[in-house]
């Protein structure tokens, strides 16, 4: 009200100078953008005073820990989710049921040298990497050959690997300015290594951790078979460890390792990603979808991956509430299930979405842990991103108004075939992989504001989508 | 070279095209910005690659730890710097001599709520505020009253506050978007709040600390007593203890406090600031000083507060080295003393600057955090800040070509009484005051690439200053 006041004052005076007709010219063009701004303002303001975010995030990672698809801690977020939903007053709320794969890790994951005319019998800190097969009780022995991508593993051949282990050592390119392109530029080695490892008669696979940093902890992950090739354990490996193994393997030949896994895949079962919405009071069948993934790798808590894009999601709808604004178009909040290791939430809510006939103005998921938000990456045609960057003046309070192309997010990609435009929050990158699919990534690691910032990100862009549509 | 070889191939293409001139009219007014981009380039590329800041910053911090003014580790620290800008190939390295307070926290701090009706005698965690004067050895007993400010304060007068403890509990305003803006907003309770809190009789003050967060540890920081107002210690207390205890006063009158506080002023001692210089090849009398402070408190590592400053400035003289660059101007690193409880070591740079007629292009200090970098703000007129943001462009490859009008640092402001352009390093703000002056400010919460950028940061800044002047 201050505002307005201080806004008539100013009329006033203008009139009297003669300045309004130029000034009424611009008013028009830019009608509806003190309004945003103003909403934008109050939207950043409470979700920094009121931190919901941030409690609904200890409550998921504290309360419930680690949520892998189809285990008891999944289960119990879904509830979790649903029961968040209600208590923050979505117009409705629901499941949509999905089958999930289960993959459990078990008891036993270690690697250990043996035998090395260096360092004797020595542990080496590994986990198996989502979806491996386990290997015999008593392991898997193979001499150690290192290689760093699929076209080195190609001239050694099927003479050099078979019967080997293949330890992949292509380190994410610490000089990229943003860590998720390192990520891209290595995670081949993860998701395809063992794969391409058994063509040339490979026993096991090391991967070295998808990581920027030099740590202690293995940092795991999905990975995939090829049908028709033999499957063979995966497991990731620490970056200090690989080090060491790499400096070992340069001053000693017919370096051997023992590897043991207990992980297996066990039959589907039953899930569901979770949604609730506010529902549009001009065009409720028009549909802005904001979300992120309920389920997590067993490591850590998944605090940042994706405890956050969840929680921020909620929140999203929460402040949009809490302010008693009413979009004209609908905005839904989904908690995918299944982004790790099979995407089959993100899959089944857009079967259901063709099926059903659901309009999608566009889609916005956080996925890139809870940092300090950026801006935003549109995964559509130019002129999309160009109509989208109008409103990158409401986020430049917070430094995050970069509005550009690049990813949308994994769950809302299947969305994106469907011709709907998919939006990525961009945050901070630089921690990311300091945390990722690891024991590393727990609740203390998230910073609250940063965090609520993120969720204030979705609230802003996605009333401002419900509003002017796309 | 393969950018080189490229660049020639294009010229040629051109040529070939008859689409030389016009180009060639352009490249005359950028005829230095391809060279300045390029060096920028390699400057980020080098420090993120090599990592070099965040090895030293181990050393500082996990070999030296902490380094209160006048203390052994400050002492160690000082000869630590020197040695370190040896070791990368400084020029010339001396120590400026300077006389430093020396305040010594002792065995003793604690308070204790006594006899309330409702929770008994319950421990409260504080610490003194550096600067404080001890209580006697069996503590300071009074009644407790909250207040916010000192218009409240001279409101409620030598009758309400006589023979009392004064708790001053305004938070940092959460919704500010820089939370140095919401330190500005509070910090005087913790500065001046003894000084004002005697002046009505006041027995001792109780700070909240000085933290966005809700934590369980206290925030120590300076405090300053008035000439002619009576002494009295001072403490901060967590921000949960903070909560917890402006809780009971709202169900319990007369609640009471012990405070027991064995801090105490020892006389000055000796200590020093550390330079180190790459002396400019064409003015090597106008110089450039990148900066930050070497003394910390004495809780935590004193890791982002400000070993990050001190690290990056070393590093970013050793990236320019290994990229073998010649700056025309001299380029000197100081990392300064006693920047937390007496600003000595910036006063006495600045007193030898003036006496020996040094002429300053500009100062740069990196003392908010070791976090990602956002770009520059500049303690000069705006036709300064205008020249200066020439190069934003340069730090735009790592988002944080912000170059804006602001301050520049604690060390270097009595620089700026000289007429000096002082410039800040900006970061990302929100985790700051996470860590600050407490003992949350360990090594663990620095990530290597943030504080690296930073360090490339200085040096491209510095480099093209010592180019180009200002």
């Amino acid at each position: 009200m201050t505002v307005m006041k201080r806004r008539l004052g100013l009329w006033n005076g203008l009139l009297a100078l003669g300045l309004l007709v130029p000034l009424m010219a611009r008013a028009q063009t830019d009608s509806n953008a003190q309004p945003y701004l103003e909403r934008a303002t109050k939207l950043i303001d409470r979700a920094l005073q009121e931190r919901q975010a941030y409690d609904m995030l200890r409550e998921l990672t504290l309360t419930i820990g680690p949520r892998l698809s189809g285990s008891p801690q999944a289960a119990a977020a879904v509830e979790w989710g649903r029961q968040k939903l209600v208590q923050i007053g979505a117009d409705s709320v629901w499941l949509q049921p999905v089958m999930v794969p289960r993959w459990v890790r078990g008891e036993v994951e270690e690697a250990e040298i043996i035998q090395s005319t260096i360092v004797g019998d020595h542990p080496l800190t590994v986990c198996a990497l989502g979806g491996s097969v386990g290997t015999p009780e008593m392991g898997v022995i193979g001499e150690v050959i290192e290689v760093h991508d699929f076209d080195e593993l190609a001239r050694l051949g099927k003479k050099a690997i078979a019967g080997k282990i293949v330890f992949f050592n292509r380190p994410m390119d610490p000089a990229e300015r943003n860590t998720f392109r390192a990520y891209g530029g290595a995670v081949n080695q993860r998701t395809r290594g063992a794969a391409e490892a058994a063509k040339y008669g490979a026993v096991a696979v090391l991967v070295r951790s998808m990581t920027t940093r030099l740590d202690d902890v293995p940092h795991t992950g999905g990975m995939r078979y090829i049908a028709g090739i033999p499957k063979i354990p995966a497991a990731a490996i620490s970056t200090l460890d690989a080090e060491f193994l790499s400096r070992l393997l340069k001053r000693e030949d017919h370096v051997r390792v023992r590897l043991r896994l207990s992980c297996e895949t066990l039959p589907d079962v039953p899930s569901a990603n979770v949604i609730g919405e506010i529902r549009g009071s001009e065009k409720p069948d028009e549909i802005i979808v904001i979300g992120g993934h309920l389920d997590s790798w067993d490591k850590g808590h998944g605090a940042h991956d994706d405890g956050a894009g969840c929680v921020q999601s909620i929140e999203a709808l929460r402040l949009l509430r809490a302010l008693g604004l009413h979009p004209k178009r609908t905005i839904r909040a989904v908690l995918f299930m299944n982004e790790e290791n099979g995407l089959r939430g993100g899959r089944e809510y857009a079967r259901v979405a063709r099926q059903q006939g659901w309009r999608h103005v566009a889609a916005i998921e956080s996925d890139r842990g809870g940092f300090a938000p950026r801006g935003f990456s549109v995964d559509a045609p130019p002129a999309v991103v160009e109509k989208l960057a109008r409103w990158a003046y409401l986020f430049e309070q917070i430094e995050a108004g970069v509005i550009r192309r690049g990813g949308g997010g994994a769950d809302i990609s299947p969305l994106k075939r469907q011709g709907v435009p998919t939006i990525g929050l961009m945050v901070d990158s630089h921690r990311y992989f300091d945390y990722h699919h690891s024991d590393n990534d727990t609740f203390d690691k998230v910073n609250e504001r940063e965090l609520e910032l993120g969720a204030a990100m979705l609230a802003i862009l996605s009333y401002v989508l419900a509003q002017e549509g796309l």
